[in-house]
């Protein structure tokens, strides 16, 4: 005989069986209604890229990704859904502009797997393409917002920052701006490390000459940024900000962009606990161009943002040269899928069947299946029996097993007067039923 | 200036705009609701797959696929979603069963692209697994043909036959059961090529010592397997296989089992134009054992079968030792919706969203943003204007190209009135209305 062969995943892959996948779906499709209520559109783009398109030949974004072995075209799994959504753009030079649109997919990220993390994972992303107003940037906030709400949520805050902002730090700071990116990745480690530590990294000397993760600041450079970092505390940060960057254009033009959304969202009465500045937000992706927003649940932060995104301005120029002002967010969805189970808010759930019909002795499974076809094209969600053992023990006993909340009995006697004696498996009652008040009463 | 990047797809791959993507996903929703009307249940499992598992180190199924650049294990993506349902079997011996389940997905073959094939398509298949009634098999019939039913499509024919009777025949045709595999892909191609063709390719000679798929039947074989295949003609097409395979005890079986679907789905009344017995009907994957399943429009026949399946007793063996019973039945979704299109059934639709909210003078962006809130939350799919030019005939132009059906104009006498202008933009007739009758008349 054959060598068997071993059932397993791969590490850093999941699979989610059908009690995990129920409330899973409908958490997807009430996104899914949130979205498309803010008018988003649905896009779907094939999850292979050619390597070219997604930068990895050339470590744009500083990806581990996975590549396929082809011959000729380097052929890589997206990492994202927003570099191919760029793509779609430029391919697309005739897409009417304001573009919205929504999309759902796995991506694939070739890290080490370790707990929590996994290397194929949902994202579910909205973006506005075609808009350089601060509404676009207001509505993405307004988005996850509601997003949240509408999952339940309450106890959340969406953390928002200018990349502006941060691109005045250098010469605010004095520090080289070379050393900007490996300072912002510290920055980001603020909420999960604390002041000490990022001021440790901060001022850490490279280990080796081609060590460039390192900033190596000064005491004075760090003691600037602990001043820049105390402003997010202030109820008045605004004019603190203005006077910081008073010599930084570009700086000003971000704390600009966070004045007006949150006026904005003091207008709306967006509850003042679901949101704030926070100048430590940097977002790693290396494709941000002003505002970015990330969403942490109060009461499980170290799981990280489940909901996060910012302004990308200058994604789609790397196609046609040209900018294309774009502003987006992404749901992290198997991280908030842990984050809620973790929560104990995700009530599992084993089947969406309504009834299962069971039959006492032979020869009616006929009668069995044209139930089954009437009480589903009335809308109900209905299983014939299949199991080996025929009493009506183990056939309850399967139905129970299964949760399903009704079953139907066929027997001989019923079926000659022409009636189904319906059991309520929670209540445990039992009627017998004609067809129609059985209808009647299932849907 | 850095040098632009062409934002290409890969051959074989593609991408659907919203156009396409919302109807798309309205087939999707009914089909998922056609397979939970059933009591499927939904599992997903992860993309990447061992390629022990898939067994396509081995070539276990004949497949093209891709691999992944990997060191350590072989990881490979996905050709289906049956072998990966294998696995979970086998993974988790205390799922209850039988187990039904549905999974939506794409799937990867690295054929070379063509017209009309893709490289990565989706599938969506329903399942019975740990069922070896006739009755399981019987309502993937009834599965199919609902789930057709109920996508409006009525010029359908599911063909079906049994791969117990193929299995007879190399002693019932007289020829080396080594060959059975070569002549069943030809058979399959009888509805396409006829059986001339047919005839031609059973007799072929291998063009050298290493060509295995060329059968080289004799004249008297190939006359019984076209005998054979006449049968499916026959109004008692039962009857006559009994006496073609006497002696062959494994197509004896099968013949039961296609008397027996057939008797059921008479008794159902399934429209007899929608089903037939067709003894050519084989299916290509290795891994079936019993009945197969086809899916046939009539009025593009040539596209091929857009919902196909069978039974697949050994594919859980491969991991445990053990047969474990199972039956399904998968759509190819890229198929069915290429083939609707061509049908001219598929009605293209820009957008999901019903009112946009335009704005005539300044600072009005507040109560746009304030009326979108309370539009959404009453459920109206509502966008924002986020163009540029701001003149009130853009903005109208904007929501009839975006096809959205009602603009609402915010002016600044409007709202020191309290009243909001609604314009019915295929009617094009306008009100003036307060915020309650509007919220009233949009939702």
């Amino acid at each position: 005989m054959t060598q068997l062969i071993k059932p397993a995943s791969p590490g850093g892959f999941r699979d989610y069986l059908p009690e995990v996948m129920i409330p899973k779906q409908e958490i997807l499709g009430q996104i899914r209604k949130t979205f498309e209520s803010f008018g988003f559109q649905p896009l779907e783009t094939h999850a292979v890229e050619l390597s070219s398109v997604l930068g990895t030949d050339q470590d744009t974004f500083n990806m581990e990704v996975f590549n396929l072995q082809t011959s000729g075209q380097t052929l890589t799994l997206r990492f994202d859904l927003t570099v191919p959504l760029s793509r779609v753009i430029a391919a697309n030079p005739l897409l009417l502009k304001p573009f919205k649109r929504y999309q759902l997919g796995p991506v694939w990220r070739a890290e080490k797997p370790q707990a929590g993390r996994f290397r194929e994972f949902l994202q579910f992303d909205a973006d506005i393409v075609g808009s350089d107003s601060i509404i676009a940037d207001t509505e993405i906030v307004l988005l996850m917002y509601q997003a949240m709400v509408n999952l339940g949520l309450t106890r959340f805050v969406i953390r928002f920052n200018n990349r502006k902002i941060l691109n005045g730090l250098p010469q605010a700071c004095d520090f080289d701006p070379t050393k900007a990116p490996s300072v912002f990745r510290i920055l980001d480690k603020l909420e999960k490390i604390g002041w000490e530590e990022v001021q440790k990294e901060l001022q850490r000397l490279p280990d080796n000459q081609y060590d460039d993760s390192a900033p190596a600041l000064s005491q004075q450079a760090c003691d600037l940024i602990g001043s820049f970092l105390e402003i997010s505390q202030s109820t008045q940060p605004i004019p603190m900000l203005e006077s910081f960057f008073a010599q930084s254009e570009i700086a000003r033009e971000g704390i600009n962009e966070c004045r007006q959304i949150i006026a904005y969202l003091n207008a709306l009465k967006i509850p003042t606990n679901n949101w704030q500045l926070d100048l430590s937000v940097a977002r790693g992706l290396g494709y941000y161009t002003g505002p970015v927003f990330e969403t942490t649940l109060l009461d499980i932060p170290e799981i990280g943002s489940v909901f996060s995104g910012g302004r990308f301005d200058e994604l789609v120029m790397r196609f046609t040269g040209q900018k294309m002002p774009a502003v987006g967010a992404s749901v992290g969805v198997d991280r908030l899928m842990a984050a809620l189970e973790q929560l104990g808010s995700i009530e599992k759930k084993r089947t969406l069947t309504k009834a299962m019909i069971l039959s006492i002795g032979q020869e009616l499974e006929g009668t069995s299946l044209a139930l089954a076809q009437s009480l589903r094209k009335r809308g109900v969600n209905t299983e014939v029996y299949l199991g080996k053992d025929s009493s009506l023990g183990a056939q309850i006993g399967q139905a129970a097993k299964q949760e399903i909340p009704f079953v139907i009995i066929i027997g001989q006697d019923e079926v000659e007067q022409g009636l189904f004696r319906l059991k309520d498996m929670e209540q445990r009652t039992e009627e017998a039923l004609t067809i129609e008040d059985l209808l009647d009463k299932l849907t």
